[in-house]
């Protein structure tokens, strides 16, 4: 029997590795004989470098970049066994958590850092960039990204318009020119699970404008900076980013990526899958097992365990599911290709006990699951 | 395929057969072709009345008896559907907790309501008694319940010698000739999980003695009047019961039993398995589940699940243990027949909210089980 077993992290607890390893523990303690497979997922957002690192047995790169507010602050990256793929999250360059509540300012932040990240990773030898970019504190349609990998902005005068959402309205001139050569070879995926378009009351400034520290007025002049930009960079590349699903990403970080880099953007869970291979991992496997810190009714959008379970579904293959927190509306999720939802907890316990014994309780629950599978054979 | 569900109560929270039929609803709302069999577990203990009565769709009977200091209260005992088997729980006429602290004095204290229930179930026509005889408030030997069923003590001054173990030295005559003669065609079961011998240091009031209110110099005392009485019975009965295995349990009720009724002692769980033909259900069953609040290390000792456990490996049924509690050393009970132990809780909690949900988590938990129970197939 062959087991392949492809959790995502469980949050603020264990990695999707340590989930996975912890479950192929307790059930080898039963059932020695089966053959394990490990995929450790994640969806993009916060996990998925150390997710694929951990999966691929690759290390991470701790590197000084430009801040939101262009000042000098340590980040990190990680990169794939093989050394071909990096995978970075622009949150750990240019993230909303890096500022502190006064400094949130898109009229002024800079995704310059994230720039930076990819570039270091292109001299490192990465042929393959993954891209995670949720929880940015930006608005500057990934200017400040391009700026890092050689792009020049002028303004009318020639000069350098400045960094932020607020100066994307005296860009008169984008320079290509400039831009890192080794760009064009690189494969760049960008995991974007929201379909927000660049402008407009549904866009980047509107949505996510408030909660970056922008003000009503400030909103309103940041679409439409964004909008003008967007103008420019039709004029002068030719690519129409305005009514681009997903391209208000990150402040339009996600336009930027596509408009700039050449970029492609896809589901947080399809770029993962695909770096794993995970599909054809689902084929050879008798039976699949995923699982999340929380199963709900919610994990039917989208979420990691769900996108497992339907590729497994895709193929006949029944699928375990396993929580440290089971809530109602999991129960949903058997009729969308999982066969068996299994929570860990042994007792009543809060919280933190269940964290702290987290890795024990998916030992004892990968047990089960391996009793379970040898029932009465 | 046909599913046996017995289970022990879930303490302070569902009956046998609650947590039975909990555990059927879940399993019949995936697989409603099983055919299950319900045997509400108990062990002789607290509870006994409730799960045979369940068990059996008997009812309970309520009526007047003498509690342990011969004051009227309310009791009750269980009779079976079939109106010929009564389950009594001594603690519901002779029990400690039927007693203020100050009122604990087993110099004084009687089994005569326990003799009561005894006399009242042979009235409804019960030709079976089932005796729970934890909890005693007493050390009387018995004497206090063969009064009620027409037993006569005398002194040597041919008078009544008074109830409780302080009047034990008094005696000087058994009359047998009163006794109730119904009992000579009445099957006695005494569910007794001590075995305590009648007298000496770990006899009745050595041991249980304290507990009961006796101080060190009366726990001597009751002593020698339990080695005294015994040496009555001995005489005049012919049955020596001063060091027979569970004579000394609940204040020697055991040894009284025995001696003035010949009932048999039998581990609590045997009574109940016995009385409900579990090993016969068993036989005819594919899978055995049962369950307790708490499944522990302790478990292996004597209670209910373990009881099943053993009874099912021994005809090589597959057994699933489910609990609200699994605590650590619960793992052992794997080489002891158990092939799965389920816990039921989905998420962090506490012991109120999980006895809030106990109905609805089982009834989960039962769909689990029926999921698992399908795997594959």
């Amino acid at each position: 029997m062959i087991v392949l077993i492809a959790p995502d992290a469980f949050k603020d607890c264990l990695s999707a590795r340590q989930v996975a390893d912890a479950l192929c523990r307790g059930m080898m303690r039963f059932s020695p004989e089966i053959i394990f497979d490990i995929a450790p997922m994640a969806d993009g957002g916060e996990g998925t470098v150390e997710s694929v690192v951990d999966a691929t047995r690759g290390k991470l790169v701790q590197i000084p970049v430009m801040d939101p507010l262009m000042r000098e602050i340590s980040s990190f990256y990680g990169i794939s066994g093989d050394g071909k793929t990096a995978v970075i999250e622009m949150a750990s360059a240019s993230g909303i958590e890096l500022l502190g509540e006064s400094e949130r300012n898109p009229w002024e932040t800079s995704t310059h850092g994230t720039g930076e990240l990819i570039r270091n990773a292109l001299d490192r030898g990465c042929e393959k960039i993954l891209l995670g970019i949720g929880g940015s504190a930006t608005n500057d349609c990934g200017a400040g990204m391009a700026e890092a990998l050689g792009v020049k902005f002028t303004n009318r005068a020639g000069d350098y318009p400045g960094p932020g959402g607020g100066a994307l309205s005296d860009v008169e001139k984008i320079h290509m020119d400039g831009l890192d050569p080794r760009i064009i070879s690189t494969e760049i995926l960008v995991a974007c699970d929201v379909s927000n378009p660049l402008t407009g009351p549904h866009g980047a400034s509107f949505i996510y404008g408030p909660q970056k520290g922008a003000n009503r007025k400030m909103v309103e002049k940041l679409d439409r900076n964004l909008e003008y930009f967007a103008g420019v960079i039709k004029t002068q590349l030719g690519k129409d980013i305005s009514h681009v699903s997903g391209a208000g990403a990150a402040g339009g970080l996600g336009g930027g990526l596509m408009a700039f880099l050449g970029a492609r953007l896809m589901k947080g869970f399809d770029m993962i899958a695909e770096t794993t291979g995970l599909e054809e991992k689902i084929k050879l496997a008798d039976v699949v097992i995923t699982g999340e810190g929380k199963i709900d009714g919610q994990t039917r959008f989208g979420k990691t365990p769900f996108g497992v379970a339907q590729l497994a579904k895709k193929h006949g293959k029944p699928v375990i599911g396993v929580a440290g927190t089971v809530e109602q509306g999991a129960e949903l999720l058997y009729r969308e290709g999982f066969h068996l939802i299994m929570p860990i907890l042994e007792k009543p316990s809060d919280l933190a006990y269940a964290i702290a014994h987290a890795e024990q309780l998916l030992e004892r629950t990968g047990e089960r699951i391996a009793r379970m599978l040898n029932f009465g054979s």
